[in-house]
């Protein structure tokens, strides 16, 4: 079975690192690529790492270059995807890169976003508990954000065994590509090499709500996350500490144990032996999750990091997860946990 | 006046940066550089960014080399400066930029750093209640920790006004200058480029139970520290991301007058205009200290982020500032607020 | 057909990048893993990037390891590889990605690396002319040095078709990872992370008898070459940028027709649309080549400019692209031009 | 003596340098900053790494802003300076940062500018013969370009000794704030970190000619150049790696005496100890120019490579050298020779 499939907004980061595995991916014939303010442009220009598109252009975002595909994939600005999907009919899997359809609270969407809810639609993380049963044979799914991906992975096992309070606190370094493509001057290379800082600080960030509802899910009650995200000077990866106070029962085994239970039967996620910690330079360009957690006794705090490609795990990669699910394929297709180090 | 300093260890980073300062300070001379396995090697090969000491010969550290000054310097490895210090005499100044005499607790020592305690000295960090006053006349010096200086300068005022409950979350970003000159595998220019990594995490950290001592002193009752250092790809620079759950009566207002309260009248120490953010591109190579504290209501935390060069406030210049004071001289003498970017 | 293969030094860069290949080559099974240093421990501590080998040890490097595979990769120092390739027997197929068997003149080996010559292998750069004949059926073949790779393919074309002088000047700029894992002080991330640094200038660097054999082949007479290599921060890539004076014949549409000639079926090789350059972010782990050329009239010079990944296309790549010519595979078999980018 | 100064184009990366090394000299008072699209804004949000001026806001750049000084700096786009210094008067110090007046060449100008010649003031490069005769009480100075700068140092001393012939041979990295404060997409962070690429290749770059010049005036005769600037992962630096065939008389140690001379009384030029090569980690935020020159018997060049930080010795650092030269101050006034490494 071969599948064909459209990229909307193939200019960007996200769409150029989903084109990048759709080659690499034995059941996907690439069809349209869109863009907007690139339209017309040679691929070869915009994306100059893919090769075997370089002689490829780019055509405007329209129902009618996206018609005729089995799948389409929108790496949109938030807030586009909701007008670009109602056009491409109920038969058509739809897969959206943005924001858009990630919330359940309308009220939380509009508190962060500013703009009228769209809707829910299945949410891409199948390594969440019931994840992979809300994708399969979906028409419709909702990548997460990538900081959500590393931060519900990396604390989603201690909530679902009970082992930490309600009150999570995240610290996360993002390489700059998940700051897009559009040239600002605090993303230029001269102000990022060398410096690290924060940004969205004190709950303002647009991916809290979404990892709180994740965490909440898992939890079974109202989990408050404090999330502070770092700008750090590398061009992708995400190295997320996240921690919460340990509960009754937890102890450096039960965490353990936890974690490893969690993960046993994951493809993608890597609980690393004890005492090894993660580096983002070991999932680069991979699909691969790698995490270890710790119980720091004196603290009594239960810290998991765990370290993803934001453009990979994070935004496209996930994307191709969750796509082979819902078209019943294998879930690694194309996907790799090797990582381009160093 | 002028005085003559003596710096032991004067190969590796903090020794380096140490008389990259001394250079520019107007009541100082630089006289005997010592080294142990780079004795006879002139500087110009060491350090090659300070040309005009490049035809200096490092000498071995010996009491010898080091007599007939006013202040000596000790860059040495842990557990070394007390055999040092005390073949120096009680009149000579000694300023010791290791670790060995920070902690009041024996214990603490000896469980973090595995060998006898020798001792305290009075501590360099001018800012904390109290801070100046130990050092005025002092003939000895414990220059803090990088992530202590970091962490205790964003978090005191919080706990000086009551504001914060007693557990704080730290998450840290280093750069690799931090973890010295020394080449280990791990530390490869390879390695380190484009990747963030955690180290020492769960309590694990020598730097934890200094700023334990730190705020514990200012809140009047022991404060828990869950610490995370993780390594950035630059050369320089600390970002500490700090918080806190807030106590009864903070607010937004409360908060930032606590902070503004705290630093009004510090030289060195920048509370940014509500809004800014730290980077720590802004003060490399500067003894400042920017920072900014917000509230984060739906948490209910207090998040208070700082940002340092390591190797100047957080080391060499942080050395120079409480050997100012300690001598009688303008503590800001031969230091500067003025970072070198981009 | 599968092919066994077993990899000594699986422990450093061009072995961990060769194992990265390796896996996902669909004609090659990976054997024994060897180092020396390193034997005894997981491969998920020395290369925890390739997480599907994360729990295989390696072994000594010994004639017994190595025995029984169809093809021996050996990513060994410099004067190693004889000894280990003489015990293999004639029938494996060895690569030798180390130097031993580059060149040709006894005297210019002896004269750079100090050794007895072990004697010349089947050259491993199918893109030279005469390049893919020398290898089919080859059961050893010399893997080019880096820059070679980098230089040759840049340069040749315009010996080829008698459009160049027969003096050559290269400045090569390279990612760290080009000088190896074992840990050196000018190697720290602190110094190389925001500096750029010449190395082996004036004729020093080991790579230039091979660009001098390899150029001068070509061009069937003696080519000078003057060579200087740099060092950047970044952990892969070399940029290429390499000169010689403008021969009679030669015009603006001469010279870009001789390269279009040269590289028209190449597979890996990529002479890009005019006006556009290469950079080294679009070929980071993949195999291919991205080149221009330009013919500067003021000065009469033409300038030929590649970008390569040195440990995949400069190393690990191209000894799978020699080998899959070797063993009568496809030669892009397991090899991408896809580069992982941003 | 205090001169007050005025700085028109605070904003940008080499006002902003300016501004740095101007707080930092004992002889200037700084006057008024000007901005264009910034007027209006804190200096604080723009350059925050200048926190002595965080306060002091922009005002549009008018002859009323920029009266009433005695030193005029000009940080504007090319083109622009001429109007503005005929409205500043013949007394007043005009030191321009732009292009606009560093090429005697009309007909040079407009091939590589592409408007009309305004004119040729004093050129601020006392390094050169008859550099510092040249600027001596002058009202207004031309600013060199940073490659120009680094060139001309590294190759005019083979010239002024006849020991290298006319065509010159140039490969420059430089640091992306060289690029400017203006976002583009090929400048943002995720571009340039772990990249190189070059640019301007094949005679296109507008310093070429301002190089031929240079170098021309000293050899007494016209010097060709091929130059091809790169752009590395780093802020700031350039490395110059320069190379002519040698003439008659060139031998190891004519060409060594012949630098040695010529830099022997220079306070900023620094020609390191044979076999040491310069980085630029090494003068980093320093006026400092470090270099050193090779001669390759085998290849019948001579290569001289140096080092320089683009805004400072490369802009700012001159401009303010050049002022301290024409106002009649020591010409190392506010200035160093000491680098911020690592």
């Amino acid at each position: 079975m071969t599948v064909r499939a459209a990229v909307a907004g193939a200019s960007g980061y996200a769409g150029g690192e989903l084109l990048r595995l759709l080659l690499a991916h034995p059941g996907v014939e690439i069809g349209a690529l869109t863009g907007n303010s690139n339209a017309g442009q040679r691929l070869g220009a915009l994306q100059p790492h893919l090769l075997p598109l370089a002689d490829r252009v780019l055509e405007p975002t329209t129902a009618e270059a996206l018609a005729g595909h089995d799948v389409v994939f929108l790496a949109l600005p938030h807030g586009q995807s909701a007008a670009v999907a109602e056009q491409l009919g109920p038969d058509v899997l739809v897969v959206d890169m943005g924001a858009d359809f990630r919330l359940k609270d309308a009220a939380d969407w509009e508190r962060f976003y500013g703009s009228p809810h769209a809707g829910t639609w299945p949410y891409g993380l199948p390594e969440l508990p019931g994840g992979r049963a809300a994708l399969e044979g979906s028409k419709r799914i909702a990548v997460p954000g990538c900081y959500p991906t590393a931060v519900s992975l990396a604390l989603f096992p201690a909530y679902a065994a009970g082992l930490a309070e309600a009150e999570a606190v995240i610290v996360a370094a993002s390489g700059t590509s998940g700051a897009g493509k559009t040239p600002k001057p605090h993303l230029l290379g001269s102000e990022v090499m060398g410096s690290m800082s924060p940004y969205g600080v004190g709950g303002g960030h647009r991916h809290t709500p979404e990892m709180i509802q994740n965490l909440s899910a898992v939890a079974g009650g109202r989990i408050s996350v404090s999330f502070t995200p770092t700008l750090a000077p590398m061009p992708r990866g995400i190295l997320a500490t996240c921690s919460a106070k340990a509960g009754p029962g937890a102890t450096a085994e039960s965490v353990r144990a936890a974690y490893e239970k969690a993960f046993a039967d994951e493809p993608f996620v890597h609980l690393l032996p004890e005492g090894q910690w993660p580096a983002t330079a070991s999932v680069h360009g991979s699909n691969a999750v790698q995490l270890q957690v710790a119980y720091d006794e004196a603290a009594g705090r239960i810290i998991a990091i765990s370290a993803i490609d934001n453009l990979t795990k994070g935004t496209a990669g996930g994307a191709v997860q969750s796509m082979n699910i819902a078209l019943g394929l294998d879930e690694t297709t194309g996907l790799t946990t090797i990582g381009v180090a160093p």
